[in-house]
């Protein structure tokens, strides 16, 4: 059974990074490692480590994609929850064996990590994100 | 400057914690440690560790708590964000010297634990509660 290791982030839909970043930076106090252009996710983001985790700040950077219609509906907030395994495609497949619904049925492929989203409706509401980090930064 | 630690846990809203157990303990495969009542809060709360953080689910068990309000009016899903510190009195009133809002303007005291929730509007949305240990397990 593949494992589960940790919260490797939560991610939180912003509409401006500069200004988000005044609150989790400036004055709450948390260190930004780096901001970052994903494409592949038509958004901008904010990588913040806190322990062992991280917070994310996502800004869209287009306005058809789902987190930007997101963003139109409800406003800023809380977005994903993302949990680290060591074995994606074990994982999946435990969920599909048991009829949970996902978005990604196999898992995208991107620098240093593989990742897939589970639909909200088979998890609470929530959409979760399960990651398999491939190499270390 | 109070010393920021690790998410303390992300706080999912549900309507039934046996149900939502399914999946998150059944299914996804982590270990629920326990399920408490926390009369103050209204609910009841599973906890669930994550690697050095911990999901909590989080029932109403009265109709008229704000995080009941909160699920009749958004449904399940993500609620809060925890952050432990190591002086919550100190990050309090930095965080009041710059203006941010504050629900608890001084820390709640729970057995093991102080905490306070930050605003919304002062947070990307995000309702931030601050936590910090006062005593260990």
């Amino acid at each position: 059974m593949s494992q589960i290791k940790k919260i490797n982030h939560v991610a939180i839909v912003v509409r401006d990074i500069d200004e988000s970043l005044k609150f989790w930076e400036t004055t709450l106090g948390l260190k930004l490692h780096h901001i970052e252009d994903v494409p592949s996710q038509a958004s901008k983001v904010a990588f913040i480590p806190v322990g062992d985790s991280e917070i994310e700040l996502v800004q869209p950077t287009t306005e058809d994609s789902g987190m930007a219609a997101y963003l139109e509906k409800r406003g800023e907030g809380l977005h994903h929850l993302c949990i680290e395994v060591d074995d994606i495609e074990a994982k999946i497949q435990e969920l599909k064996d048991v009829g949970v619904r996902l978005i990604n049925e196999t898992p995208q492929v991107l620098p240093g990590r593989k990742m897939a989203f589970i639909h909200p409706k088979s998890a609470s509401g929530v959409l979760v994100e399960l990651y398999e980090i491939t190499a270390e930064e």
